[in-house]
């Protein structure tokens, strides 16, 4: 019997059709080849960009050359741009405003061939702390209102460019998802008085049938009410709603908790695409008691997509406990 | 300079970044090939599919065999099961139900090779016609509360099967987006005490810059801030929230409509794989003054998904505008 389940944040109704089970081996992702050609993300080519914003590792001091670690330079493509007013108006019964905004492009490691889940460590703590920074100073843009940090990996999941790259958007308004969490948590909490994700990590830690790994100030699990088969989220264990405030000490948790859980991933399905976004409080919010930062990381398995998105109704062949099954397993299984 | 639009139903806000300004011919989409072999769709295979539940066109009594124009059968895998009962409970904190429903095929043409929006006007007619039977009959089962109807076209929009048909879903619970519709319909409903669709139309027809065609009972328009490049909404032109309710002089006028959209858009983008699914008010719903029911027309261009529905925030790099021009334009450009 197919089961449906509720998400309890979102409200959103997904069906569990366990009949058309599916182990990983049944999605199979072809290696994409390597298309080689000049890379305007490389060190030596630093002036190809627009001028970075941010730059972590030169131990000397001349900016857009080489030497860095992690980089980030604005857009060259832009979906919004930095200047202007956003000039609210209306045109007849509908909204818009003008297209204001940042688009900046985190380049990840200075060598093409890097691959995000293999950095060591101390190189991802560097990106998750850029993200960091990059909120802390867009936050002071009194225009902007959110900062979307996410990423495409793989070509069926957006990616243009082959160098390892992660990307921000500061918008003027909340994107439809982050809106629907902020208020789906908020009945939650004005009912309960507690946070709706702080209840779901307890109530994951004591089941432990969707916990696909943990650590000190960390867990990764796959949501009770999964749009796709082994999706994802990473939450802090402590309450904390706020990504841009987390310590070193925790992101240095983040860093072995999001490598682990990228690798149990691809260990499952060999080169699977994917996007993870971050999901945190609205830009010079107060700390807010009803809603917790998380990673999702969502799975491009195209086998499964179709009419969906333009519903709001998702068909997912694999139940969240057999995708934790499999991601707790597949490391073991490989080494 | 980019610019940043509303959808006034939903709340949604999408980019629409002019500047990366495309053209029907920047989207190239291959053919896809024939595959042939086995179709377990067209007559004489009557006895591969579950058995019939409508059929229209036989002029003799017996059922699955040949001699239909459009015939429905349940989905050999189903996402739900029609057996059993609904049996909801909580998980702890969570909330799940058996996954019962009915899942329906609607072959939509004895012939395997018939392309949806070749079909002569009088056989459209019966599809769409097949839609209100299904949705009437399964209307009578209390279980359900909603009947989603939806096309897949084109193997990146999620099409197994080669010979033409669309599918239902009767599901026990509203999908998020519809619920989002009535919800956000309602609030304007609250405010202006008019139909914001019935507003919209008034106000396209008198703009005429978003309108693709219309004709006596129905227009077709592309929405003020569209996901994707083409997408398409058809409404009737009368105030009607009950899809299945619509007269036989209706159904005549929406498959004129209906096929004439689809050939503009197929005209601007040879190929292009879209879905379509039917917006329309719950089942044992009253007539609802609020809500206008609809199809919403969306093609599948690969090249611009993403994280965007991770994040429910689109960038879109044609405006409504632009598109609705060039399929205005499309048809006799090619005559």
């Amino acid at each position: 019997m197919p089961e449906l389940r509720k998400d309890p944040v979102l409200g959103r109704w997904i069906i569990i059709a366990k009949e058309r089970g599916k182990r990983p081996t049944d999605f199979v992702i072809a290696e994409e080849p390597v298309l080689g050609g000049f890379c305007p993300l490389c060190p030596g080519n630093e002036k190809m960009t627009p001028s970075e914003v941010l730059a972590y590792g030169r131990e000397h001091d001349h900016g857009n050359s080489p030497g860095w670690k992690v980089r980030v330079v604005p857009n060259k493509y832009p979906a919004l741009v930095i200047e202007g007013e956003l000039e609210r108006e209306a045109e007849g019964l509908y909204d818009k405003m003008n297209g204001i905004g940042a688009h900046e492009v985190i380049i990840e490691s200075p060598r093409h061939d890097d691959s995000f889940a293999e950095l060591p460590s101390e190189h991802m703590i560097l990106i998750l702390k850029a993200f960091q920074h990059r909120i802390q100073d867009l936050e002071h843009d009194e225009r902007f209102r959110y900062v979307l940090v996410f990423k495409n990996y793989g070509k069926a999941a957006g990616a243009s460019l082959e160098h390892s790259h992660s990307q921000l958007v500061a918008l003027p308004v909340l994107p439809r998802k982050i809106y629907s969490e902020l208020t789906g948590s908020l009945t939650y909490y004005k009912y309960k008085e507690r946070c709706v994700y702080c209840d779901i990590i307890h109530q994951e830690l004591k089941q432990d049938v969707r916990v696909v790994c943990r650590n000190d100030h960390f867990i990764t699990l796959t949501p009770f009410a999964p749009r796709t088969p082994f999706e994802m989220w990473i939450l802090p264990i402590k309450h904390s709603s706020a990504y841009h405030q987390q310590s070193d000490e925790q992101l240095t948790a983040l860093a072995q908790i999001f490598t682990e859980s990228l690798c149990r991933l691809d260990a499952c399905i060999p080169n699977v695409p994917y996007n993870f976004v971050l999901h945190t409080q609205p830009l010079r919010s107060e700390n807010l008691s009803h809603f917790h930062w998380h990673f999702e990381i969502v799975p491009k398995l195209t086998s499964i997509a179709g009419f969906e998105w333009g519903s709001g109704f998702y068909i997912n062949p694999m139940p969240p406990e057999e995708a934790a099954m499999y991601l707790r397993e597949s490391l073991e299984r490989i080494s």
